[in-house]
């Protein structure tokens, strides 16, 4: 079986056996096993060496096991791996999930051909790795990661799914999203990809009604032209935020991704992912902006942004960056002026749109929904100076957002210290989209700009 | 007067006048005249209305106090400050500073022709304003700027220097500064700059002893041919830093610098800013890390970085930044390859090097030591992923810097979330110069390549 109905039992399996489940606390396969019995009460520990695992009766072998499996999560050394995943096959397992290293990324290849021959040869059971941390999913609570729950405050569950070849990097972006306001759905790390792909993973996600923004780091496709067909009609229906590592000749080979359709230049790649409706990401930095925006904010409808400011200097600063990442300055029309001017009389109502350093939560809620309304506006920028000496910086945290008849992204921007953080996050919690610079906003609100072009094109 | 001995009174007073000194707390005159007062012994308060402001005599006006006068501070009502600033002039004192705004800011043409007609009949009296915070000395305590003490941190004493038209986004700088190792030495904003200009305060803090590095935001300069030839200059003995704010046709109508000589696209700034040896910034986030970069590390001798990481992708994603930027990927010479290949067996000495997952301080600390020994190393970027599930984040934040025999700049990433940070910020109490995203990182490294050769050039 292929195609996404494959790739459920990895995120939802009803009985998983953990083989190479461990006694001792700090293994992986007690983390592992530890971490699956929270969420699966159908769960079986694999190990020759026990009767009993963590209170669980234990078996020799995925064979013994009086039941079917959905999911083996296999941790064993690298030379025992072929055949417990042999053993998977017979028993008809549906996903496999191979933890352990030591295969083709360290150039073993004896264990990696006897691994390859396995997946070939049987079509029933998927195979996610070797060498991976393997899947979260964040709703069921399955996991096979061992990332140290501990210590890294757990993500929230929310609806953006990330995939990556690397592990690391998904640990880095689950500790990310743990200070933010929404959550992580699927995470899926699928390590020397011998089956499962970032192509298979992209469809499954895709069609996955948990997942509304699917963010990747990818190295290189192992099938290029498929991967790109995929992202394709996936783009469409939902947003794909990619951070490609290896853009250019240099570093594509540090990458090892050496698979024709994809080497290259970093103006090739920007050339096809533009093609595919990919939303590209330079760095980490914008991979986390870009999806906190399509998370939080409806997808603006053009390229025409208006900035609300108390300080003028930061709103000319923000206006630079809104040109230099290719967006344009609202003209508000006639109307909206005249009702500001009414509502504002200070104000000035040009772009940016400086209220004044004696601004409070009221003038800037006027300006808001005033410019929020425009038909000349596609999405507004609220900067905000919490620390002008003479303002109330108490006052503007009470800021409360408009009603949301209207959608259009909103963003709101501070930059500072610890001063200007603790108001601003005030506003984060009051149901605001935050950024802590305007360039970073900026370059997020024109990805969503070109991804809302790409899906008007149609 | 002219010339940086004509400013140095704004920043050393030996005696200083409060006109407008208030006995409410709260109001600007109070907050002036109590900070003030920590920090000079001679200080006068001057308001007609009162007899005895703060526990200090208050005089009717500055003609009446019984002692020269180094500095003033005018805080009144616009219409009253060209009388101020006239019996300051008779009273020779040497510095004023006009912190009342109302005057061509607001298109106020009487009052600001009044004190235009001041400022030219006199030569004795410096004035900076109207319309400004005014300055802080950080280490001598001299402090006209009302900013938020109470609730903002203040920022530890150190040298990097900051000059704004703006004092909003002055108070922003030093909010900053308050997170970092380093601090802050001088800071002014100059306001409506009817003397006081951007030059004069860029000649003074460039022969300013107490200043390494200079940053600055500006909109616009006020004589332009004066302020590039005293850029080319200072730039030469310590390096300028600029945000400047309104770099497109739109945004510099905003920012009201008409003026000659420095209005034009982005692409004229750049090349005369490149010229005159200024380091540029796009945004705040710029202008923090390369004043970051410029304040704790050695300035480097080339472009060729080295990356070491204990994760591939990481590496790969850095790497990919580092060529954007304008860097080189370095080579290290056969003999370190084969010092690294005993000390780190399993490592890939390639560029990015990877000491892989299992990387502790001591392999981390071999890998540098040996990158920034290397001649053909001129820059050195450790990166660190704290969240990998198998490793000791514990033992990678024991991390020590090398010697410092070899000046070379060597900077720490890492990125993340709170976890993350945790382990960071060990790194940078330890000495590290560290930073959140590669990206950062890198254009600041590659802006102080530019400034480097700029150097050598001679």
């Amino acid at each position: 079986m292929r195609g996404p109905k494959s790739i459920e039992p990895f995120f939802y399996p009803k009985s998983v056996a953990v083989i190479g489940a461990s006694a001792k606390a700090g293994k992986i396969g007690y983390t592992v096993f530890s971490n699956l019995k929270k969420a699966v009460k159908k769960i079986f520990p694999v190990n020759p060496k026990h009767r009993n695992v963590q209170g669980k009766k234990c078996y020799k072998n995925v064979l013994e096991i009086p039941s079917s499996i959905d999911l083996a999560v296999i941790s064993l050394p690298a030379q025992k791996v072929p055949e417990a995943l042999a053993q998977c096959a017979r028993k008809k397992v549906k996903a496999a999930v191979i933890i352990s290293a030591g295969f083709s990324e360290v150039g073993e290849k004896r264990s990696t051909q006897r691994l390859l021959n396995i997946i070939k040869r049987n079509s029933g059971t998927r195979v996610m790795g070797p060498n991976c941390v393997g899947i979260l999913n964040n709703h069921s609570g399955i996991d096979t990661t061992f990332f140290d729950r501990a210590r890294m405050k757990a993500p929230k569950k929310g609806s953006l799914s990330f995939i990556s070849q690397s592990g690391a990097l998904g640990s880095m972006i689950l500790d990310w999203t743990s200070t933010q306001e929404f959550g992580i759905s699927k995470f899926a790390s699928y390590g020397n990809a011998m089956d499962v792909d970032e192509a298979d993973l992209l469809e499954y996600l895709g069609q996955d009604a948990k997942t509304k923004v699917i963010t990747a780091y990818l190295e290189g496709a192992k099938h290029g032209r498929k991967f790109f067909e995929i992202a394709k009609k996936i783009s469409r229906k939902k947003p794909i935020v990619v951070l490609k590592g290896g853009k250019n000749e240099q570093t594509s080979k540090a990458a090892g991704s050496h698979t024709g359709s994809l080497a290259g230049s970093a103006a090739v790649y920007d050339a096809v992912f533009r093609q595919a409706g990919i939303i590209q990401a330079d760095d980490m930095i914008d991979l986390f902006a870009t999806a906190k925006l399509l998370e939080e904010e409806p997808l603006t409808k053009g390229r025409r942004v208006q900035i609300i400011t108390n300080g003028g200097g930061f709103g000319i600063v923000a206006a630079d960056q809104m040109l230099a990442k290719g967006l344009k300055l609202a003209k508000i029309s006639g109307r909206t002026r005249r009702r500001l001017a009414k509502a504002l009389p200070d104000a000035i109502l040009s772009n940016p749109m400086d209220l004044l350093a004696d601004a409070d939560a009221k003038s800037y809620g006027k300006a808001i929904s005033g410019c929020i309304a425009d038909k000349n506006v596609d999405m507004v920028m609220v900067l905000i100076l919490f620390s002008i000496p003479t303002l109330n910086p108490e006052n503007l945290a009470l800021l409360r957002k408009p009603s949301r008849k209207i959608k259009k992204p909103l963003v709101v921007v501070a930059t500072g210290g610890p001063y200007t953080k603790k108001f601003l996050t005030r506003i984060e919690k009051a149901g605001f989209t935050t950024f802590n610079y305007p360039s970073i906003a900026a370059k997020a609100l024109a990805e969503t700009a070109f991804y809302a072009e790409f899906l008007r094109k149609g």
